[in-house]
């Protein structure tokens, strides 16, 4: 016997829903429509299933084949949309022998690591200019706080992996030598604002694509 | 004599605005629009009214002609759009003799909840697995924090009634029963993750309506 | 047979923990310690029982023989303790016949109020000055969005009585009247910055216990 | 030589992106599309320049040849897009000699005012009715919590100017005499609401525009 | 030659800060001090040292040589200091052959899981009773929205291990199982609650250790 | 007469709160307790005074006698309590003729600029590379969105001054060019991580006092 009048003023009133579902246990993110500060518009949760919930891009290694030999691969709500409004997303990073994820920040979210090949170098720091640095080895895991600058190094000599996951959806990605060199900041503004030689810019912004 | 001037630069600017009003006291959700994170798009401010703030359909008991003999009548977003973005959502619970609310969470909210009529035994289990469990007579009221099972029971002979309020305009509702034999998850995967035994999920499958 | 290694990771950490436990589903205030930003210290959650969370207080009449016949019975934070740090509270509200609760705030929160008892006239004023007022009956629900000018009246001949709940556990209360009249503000700093008569006001100092 | 190869995985998937940009640093507003709880829609973030980051507006003094010889001139989301989601915004207060921003509350945010020109009284206060209150020159700075109702008055014999920052993108402006006097409440209800006489209301209605 | 007197009024303000630091990066718990609503006291940051935010346990296989075959070991505040008030923590999942963490929620936070050997089974279920359920291979990543009921279950014959990140230092844990046999709820009211049989409870109570 | 009876049951449980008040329009911080996630602990409210929220050292100006020429003053939470647990804090900005802000970040905040005097040339560059950057005159105002890189500099001749706004009491303020140089960070990491050579790195170590 199945029962039929459970809860029926509830299911009355949301049988009546149209389209757009009552109840928002989630939200996953519509790419085609346009964002609020809050994130994406919500996806038809009619047209929503288990795939939007599960996301396989971070199985493949990034391609290290570059001057840092080193590769970055988000998950956040742009890649992963069921992410979105859920406060959380990941990213795989992808060490060569070498490779170094330069120096940067998340303004949107903390960060946590947790290495699962190879032993990586890993610092952050604070905004009173001191340096948490350390080495970790497979199944250490190092939180960053939000917005303040960081990296990590490969340490051994060997392929090097870590999965990191952020207290953000979108939590940014600022990468200090792309932000000073790679785009259109003239080489004296920048010299003003960090006090590095001219030579020295001009030297990095051939090799990241900048002009000015 | 009227004060033609005043704020002038304030009004000015106010009135240059177009449909979507600059002062957002206020989000009544438009239901026909797709959600975002926050919950619902606003409804155009010149469209609203007092009756978009006010909300009558809890003053009709739930019909308690059910197994449960129970019913709950929300006045979510979703059925009330005047809370949409204000944080707040109420919901009348209706209980005949015998009646019974059986084990829920409110995944988005905490609850607050006062007798109106009749005495309820209301009671939640922490992480910790604590029971917090007491008889409730009329005006008193009981806090259930966000997201921990909790359930409510008529203790009385009469008819008794609770009107409950939530730290969300979205709340949520998700009823275990429903959860785990409403649906088609498959009898040995239910079995797996309960430890119940296949015979009392079946049982349970066919008064709920779920199949596998 | 009981199951002793459930989990066995978990527990050997949980059973580590000193005093203060690992899992925060509540904090149920401890007025003794200082407040914070988020709101009281939580009582070490050993010493919490079921009566934490439920409160008795809203099932007495507040006496409304005063001058505005009417009384406010808050279950804030500060009076119900179980519900620090969770978003939510309650007051209780009682009008006797030509009973008013004046024009107030409530700086922290949005406010959802039912009809118990009588009839109620309320009203909320917007940014934008429109006003939005209604006779509420029994089981009417109005809601008040947070920080506006709002008031209740009784419009019936009886005794009224309204619950509210408010997203906030400790949403403030500033009355109109006690804010101006109520206090050592000088009487010509009152006219200057409200457009009131002088006499005006200090009829009302006289009222209301000001000074100045 | 450009480093072609640099995080290709992220640029792949970034160079995948349509019109919604994948990185959410801000959200300018657009003041064309509905708003959600949290603000404004974002405009497309390739449409987005400096311009939308930089506010002229606030350089041109506000009128004050009105009878509270005072002006407050916004720069909210709504007259300034670039700062919605970001919860901040500015206004500014011009004061001629007698001038006065009347008692007034921001419903959204908490504010902070550095004096620029002339002195300035200014005060707030709370909820237990204690004012704080206190006369400003330049360069001093006072905050005044959410919600809370507050003033300013040009204590100087000459022009005196201010400048204000709030915690909010959209922080409300609900001023006192408008909300009382500047629509259509009746005569008896904002008596019985005030406690204030009615001829000193119809008085005010008709400085004030309000009918009824 | 050292910059001696750049940023002289910051150095200045900031040097005369006592044992507690003016800025606020991060907040590493002292779990010795009480808590409130926003989590830890803040341990004073000059005993602060990277090893506040490296968390080696994880490292530790999880012991399955119990009944479900599974160990959940966390990573949260109550563990890991580190991130208290960061709005991240993370968890261990072990899982034997015909492994199960049965259902169960976190009433604080959202989840996002990462299979790192094995295949796992796993699966939640929405408030509208949608069960989204799916079979993840290694580096599949998948998403539990906040506070729903879900489960992972080993889909292969050897050793399955993942890692999971929440959205909040604190997410809780509540085991169904736990919160329904494993402490002292009567067996009446489960039974009126759950529409469970008596015995299949007693059957429980007894492997969990509950009594009543 | 006196009104005595007005909002009895308020009053009397106000005034049977001890010294820690009920409600909380603010939280004073008290720089001598340890802080929260959420900020300093409060204050006892019955010592606070208006001069808990006004702070006059903003009116003097930052020592420029350095070799960047400029100055930033701050008024946090740590400077000014009064601040604490409201969202918005505040600076203010020297900057002599040849002055510069270098490159920095506030981790926990939003930045809105007012020019108080002179030109300021202001930029700050998005996770997507671009750069938003234009020159200010007095009044003028710029947002700047949380965490990302910014930088002002004096664009005239003559002395030039800001003041800003942030969307936290604690935004934080990191350095670049200290976070890199002014610390312990061996040479050759910070050439692997920001690609700068390695005679560069040290001649800034020794201008900003850094070793290794």
């Amino acid at each position: 016997m199945i029962l039929p009048l459970f809860f029926i003023s509830y299911l009355l009133l949301a049988s009546s829903s149209s389209s757009h579902a009552a109840v928002q246990d989630f939200c996953v993110g519509d790419l085609t429509a346009p964002q609020g500060p809050a994130g994406y518009s919500c996806k038809n949760p009619s047209n929503v299933t288990v795939n939007d919930f599960v996301y396989s891009a971070l199985g493949i290694a990034g391609k290290t084949s570059n001057l840092i030999k080193a590769a970055v691969t988000p998950a956040f709500a742009a890649q992963f949309p069921g992410v979105n409004g859920l406060g959380i997303s990941s990213a795989r990073i992808d060490l060569a022998p070498g490779g170094v994820v330069p120096f940067h920040t998340h303004p949107g979210g903390s960060e946590i690591l947790i290495v699962l090949q190879g032993t990586i170098s890993a610092g952050f720091v604070s905004s009173a200019n001191t340096v948490y640095f350390k080495t970790l080895k497979v199944a250490d895991i190092m939180v960053f706080p939000q917005g303040l600058l960081h990296f990590q190094v490969n340490a051994g000599n060997t392929v090097a992996q870590a999965y990191v996951s952020f207290s953000s959806s979108s939590p940014g990605l600022q990468l200090l030598d792309y932000a000073l060199f790679g785009n259109n900041l003239p080489t004296e503004l920048i010299a003003a604002t960090t006090f590095l030689d001219s030579a020295q810019i001009k030297k990095l912004k051939a090799v990241l694509g900048g002009t000015g």
